[in-house]
């Protein structure tokens, strides 16, 4: 579309009667070239539509000033936090994000990581697709030594810096706290094996119970994508089980399955947290405004998407030691609400 | 930080003893090399890690079959589900996507955009930020004929297309529901009349009263970012009043501000909707999710993504007429929840 010729130095000097030389130092604010030129030789630039010359300058340079973001998907509430923070503190430091979704696809996850190696990205923050199985579509990356970064969904890589929460210690925690309400029948529902956050959170999951003298039983584990869908279909499998083998308390490995499950639950005149407790898990907007309010786990999006960023520009900016930590692990907080607590007599 | 020299189609000749042409050839999968030669060219390339020059190619085709994004805030249920879109069908056309955030500062938004024109973006999607008071900051853009689409908060510009809903319709029937459950004093919680979407919701709230007969009174109309603690504020301003001049209804012109408007007067021991009625906008998560369930216009932020950029597309495969539509518009519908609704006696 862009039918005009580029405006030039060239152009800008015609105009104002200098140089190309001249205009060339002003426009990079020079020290040898006064004030009040640079001034004019900046509206100039503004007034004829100059752009100045990112791409050859990035050839010289051999930064592109944009770092690649690979989610999972957009249109969640955690990733939009994780999303503002990271824009907010690279746009600071003068990066702009090129931002793409796998859809929780390996496929298109690679897609989109061979397109930002093509676009020379000067770094890469990654959270993994549900089913990814290898990360060979990083190994460019890292042969190339452009810095790559996992937050949330990560992968054990010794060259790799990882952003994550203790997921293990947050669902053990969870799960204790439900014991510790009475509950013996817990069902959890899961992600993807697959992911590090979910295997961990079943883990956590199982050795409460372990800790607690109860035996695992595989019917209480359910594993799905953890979407809205995934809590109303987990509330009616529920529903469908003998009132003695119900499951007494649901520990969901997100908010979003924990609070449709719930909410299913209390349609069908289940009591909440009477006969049945819930836990999610992200302390996503929606656990607070759910009645009654979600027990969940405080996963600080914003802090993460902060943290993976500066790691990421640590790196980038040559601090020393900055690419030799493997793991920032961030504090997150069980959040006692009212779907899981036992009434205290008043 | 990458260190490593760039690998070269003359690389790959090397490596496989074959000359530069036919690599290069073989590399853009000209016809005149076969099959399996241009297999092991391309896996050469992998191994090698060679990386397709795409800025050189970008000077020489003047496109970066790049897209920028510019939102008010990254971090919002709705504009989540805009950018999914977006990015979902760009992607699916070969297009990436450059996404900013103004923080819904004029400032920001400004610096944005000439960052993205100095990147040269191919078009430009734009929804503008909450006290942005011209938009000089794009003429760079129109200039060079480079396409803008503005979205949901949009600018009245001949040269541009603006993709929304009809926001006074949609305030208008808001309020005429809640007029028809007899409610006479509405409280309107509004956003920044510089914008259109709240200008138009404002106008149609007071339309709706003028229809009914009723006088419009300003201290019924809170202006804020309609942001959480702006809804609880209005709570707090809501039970300050004297009870014969309190609200009897609230229209929010986000689900956000109705919703923590709501729960913070539950809280007080407000009954709703026998007290006072409420209704929201955009039909987000939490609207379905409150309790009782919000009453609120079901703005399609998926569908307006879409067909963003969609539009914009058009514009840049030279679609016949694509420049020429001005404005597109799109349904939304009122729902009818618990929120705002009569009891009907059983």
């Amino acid at each position: 579309m862009p039918d005009q010729k580029e405006v030039t130095i060239y152009d800008i000097a015609r105009y104002l009667n200098l140089s190309a030389t001249t205009v060339s130092r002003g426009l990079k604010d020079h020290p040898t070239i006064n004030k009040q030129t640079r001034k004019k030789i900046a509206e100039a630039a503004q007034l004829l539509g100059y752009r100045s010359n990112t791409f050859a300058s990035s050839l010289r340079s051999k930064r592109s000033n944009t770092i690649g973001v690979i989610v999972p998907r957009l249109n969640s509430q955690f990733m939009s936090g994780v999303l503002a923070a990271m824009e907010d503190t690279a746009s600071r430091e003068g990066y702009n994000l090129l931002i793409t979704q796998s859809l929780e696809k390996e496929d298109k996850e690679k897609m989109n990581a061979n397109t930002m190696f093509n676009k020379r990205v000067d770094g890469l923050l990654i959270s993994l697709a549900y089913d990814t199985k290898s990360i060979g579509h990083l190994q460019p990356f890292l042969d190339k030594k452009i810095p790559v970064v996992f937050f949330d969904r990560t992968w054990d890589q010794s060259q790799c810096t990882s952003v994550m929460i203790d997921n293990y210690k947050a669902a053990y925690e969870a799960t204790k706290h439900l014991l510790d309400q009475g509950r013996r029948r817990i069902l959890h529902l899961g992600g993807s094996k697959e992911r590090n956050v979910y295997a961990d959170r079943l883990r956590g999951y199982r050795h409460a119970l372990r800790d607690s003298g109860i035996a695992y039983d595989e019917k209480l584990v359910r594993i799905s994508q953890l979407l809205e869908s995934s809590g109303t279909e987990a509330a009616a499998w529920i529903l469908k089980q003998k009132p003695a083998q119900r499951p007494d308390a649901v520990f969901g490995a997100s908010d979003t399955v924990a609070a449709h499950c719930m909410l299913a639950l209390l349609e069908a005149g289940i009591r909440i947290p009477d006969d049945i407790a819930i836990a999610g898990f992200n302390n996503d907007p929606i656990s607070r405004i759910v009645s009654p309010a979600l027990t969940t786990v405080d996963y600080p999006g914003y802090h993460l998407g902060d943290t993976a960023m500066k790691s990421l520009l640590e790196q980038l900016n040559g601090l020393p030691g900055a690419g030799n930590t493997n793991s920032i692990i961030l504090k997150s907080e069980l959040i006692i609400r009212a779907s899981s607590q036992k009434k205290t007599s008043l």
